[in-house]
């Protein structure tokens, strides 16, 4: 235990040491860039790895006790970012999928990780889907940049640090007993959020609130099917305390979606309605807002874009999850500042994260001060 | 002359060195925010000058041979970012108006200026209007901000220099010989614009036609009335190799515009109809596109998301200017990647220039490594 401690306290003080370091590549970069060093091309790395889940997790269709990520590196003028691609099986990249994709890809044409435009162009075109994989890029490039810049993200793009919200923690499907004692268990969360779309769904909600009065919020996977009978489910909802509703019917659904919503006394949130960046005009009075995931957008460029745009078009915005070390989630979190609910506890989760990160903090995200994306590799 | 020589070499060389200087700021900077150093708040200043026009300047309703703005500077841990408000008279702004509004203005209170939505809410929010003067704020923060960075803002904003398009130069209304011969004069620029919206249009592009074949854009300035003599005149244009047009009707003419862009064979760009974001979702379905000024949206924030709007609504965009120095200039230039047609000549129009930023070659806006907005005091 000890040991451990010690450990962990080295590499905490070489970091901080290496804030001052950051000035060495940063010279280098400015030398290559004036043509007194050769031109250096990115290295990308990547490496396989099975994040394991404190408690097997239920999903409407689903339940499983680990989850398949591939962590990457993009290396440049002795500066590291770092990436991640979570991959849930139920969304079709596997770990092979992503292995294949990131080895095809040449980052190495490129010298300079500031080309956003240019290099995700080239990856987002090099194949289609594979928008985990290509998360993974993007992500590492932000937090090589924002190293190079010695600035974490949420600073450069000009957001207060402590707009941030809190964040929901998922109440997996159960026992009533298990789930009880996971209410209990999630009493720092200022907001909690349940699996719906299942034969049980008023009796998970009473479950809930025999033990807490927390605020809820309900992802219900498209699982009801009758926009009525949703309807009646949400005006029940409402007085249950839910704060909004994501996904309540099939995505193809679309005059049904826009009818709940016109009707409904919750917001109604596009989940698997929206992927990426050309999805969100679609939404427009049809669903109240969107859940921006980077794991389906292609990372954080995407998504800032994704949120300036829903803005711009007054829609509520919502980031969420995979299950993700805390890198990932480091990541999305630098965009929340800027969005109306985050659920961003896939970090919680596991047993086994890589990176120290962005932490909870009283149920509210809370960035730091790291250039980048905020983490630190453990 | 040989003084002046030596005095441009040796500003010259202290900027150079300065660049390693940013270490040292940086360094406070970070000590700053561990609370080591006591907080220091941002420092505003502001001095107001005349621009000399090379030529009198010819719109459709008046004409001058100055333009006056107002120099900002905020300083914050020994680095200076420069920003810049130019007011053309018919634009309601003056020295008066924006001395007024900046000295009205506690920068001090802010001691990140980083916090880019905080401090532009703050100075948006302190008065109505005021946009040029609201502009040289957000360009001395984004100068300042880039500095500490280390990085010029196109580089942040992930776009690729090299792909910034030629800039347009206008060729002032005037007498036949005058204007051929400022067309000859203007031989290194790859397309030409012209003010329209007088009795002798089609004699203005006759004689610019007897000298050149360059491309054109023509700017209308809401100068004709009649939209089937409008779409008429737009034929005529086309087929004397014009590539778009400007504002051809009054603003609140939004029929006959909507009638005008689905029957003209030439892209229709708004310019008085869009001044700000909230003005860009009015022009869908009305206009082919929008001209961003930054004296007119309050800055490069704000310019940055109307060009993502603009752009996820497949609209066309363009960037223009006022007379202004390179400061301005330079800081519209960081955003000219994204556009499709830029017409920042303001700068070249002037015999008294501050500053020393974005240069044109070739007819193509080419920009600097430096860091900020791109510019060295002159």
């Amino acid at each position: 235990m000890k040991m451990k401690f010690n450990r962990r306290k080295f590499i905490k003080s070489t970091t901080l040491i290496s804030a001052g370091a950051i000035v060495m590549p940063l010279k280098n970069y400015a030398e290559m860039k004036k043509g007194i060093l050769p031109k250096e091309g990115l290295k990308l790395s990547f490496e396989p790895y099975n994040l394991q889940l404190k408690h097997v997790f239920t999903l409407a269709n689903s339940s499983r006790s680990t989850t398949p990520v591939m962590l990457t590196k993009i290396e440049f003028q002795g500066i590291t970012g770092y990436g991640e691609a979570s991959m849930p099986p139920y969304l079709g990249e596997s770990q092979e999928t992503a292995a294949k994709f990131l080895s095809e890809l040449d980052l190495g044409q490129f010298s300079d990780p500031f080309r956003m435009d240019e290099i995700l162009e080239y990856v987002d075109n090099s194949r289609l889907g594979n928008t985990a994989a290509k998360a993974s890029i993007d992500i590492a490039l932000h937090d090589l940049t924002g190293k190079i810049m010695g600035q974490p993200w949420h600073k450069i793009w000009g957001f207060s640090a402590e707009s941030t919200p809190d964040t929901s923690f998922t109440i997996g499907i159960d026992t009533p007993e298990v789930v009880k004692q996971k209410v209990k268990e999630a009493a720092e969360f200022n907001i909690l959020k349940v699996k719906l779309g299942r034969e049980n769904d008023k009796e998970m909600i009473e479950t809930i609130r025999s033990v807490s009065a927390a605020p809820l919020c309900v992802d219900v996977n498209q699982g009801w099917t009758d926009k009525k009978m949703a309807l009646e489910m949400i005006f029940w909802l409402k007085e249950k305390g839910i704060e909004f509703v994501e996904q309540p019917l099939p995505k193809e659904s679309i005059d049904d979606i826009a009818w709940l919503t016109q009707n409904s006394p919750l917001p109604i949130i596009a989940d698997e309605a929206v992927q990426r960046l050309c999805d969100v005009q679609a939404t427009l009075g049809i669903y109240s807002g969107i859940n921006i995931k980077l794991m389906k957008c292609t990372g954080m460029r995407e998504a800032h874009q994704m949120i300036n745009l829903a803005r711009a078009n007054q829609m509520k915005v919502m980031i969420g999850c995979m299950t993700e070390t805390s890198c990932a989630i480091s990541a999305a979190a630098q965009l929340s500042p800027k969005v109306d609910w985050a659920d961003l506890d896939g970090n919680l989760l596991i047993s086994n994260d890589r990176f120290d990160g962005v932490k909870i903090a009283n149920g509210k995200i809370t960035l730091n001060n790291l250039p980048g994306i905020g983490i630190r590799p453990l």
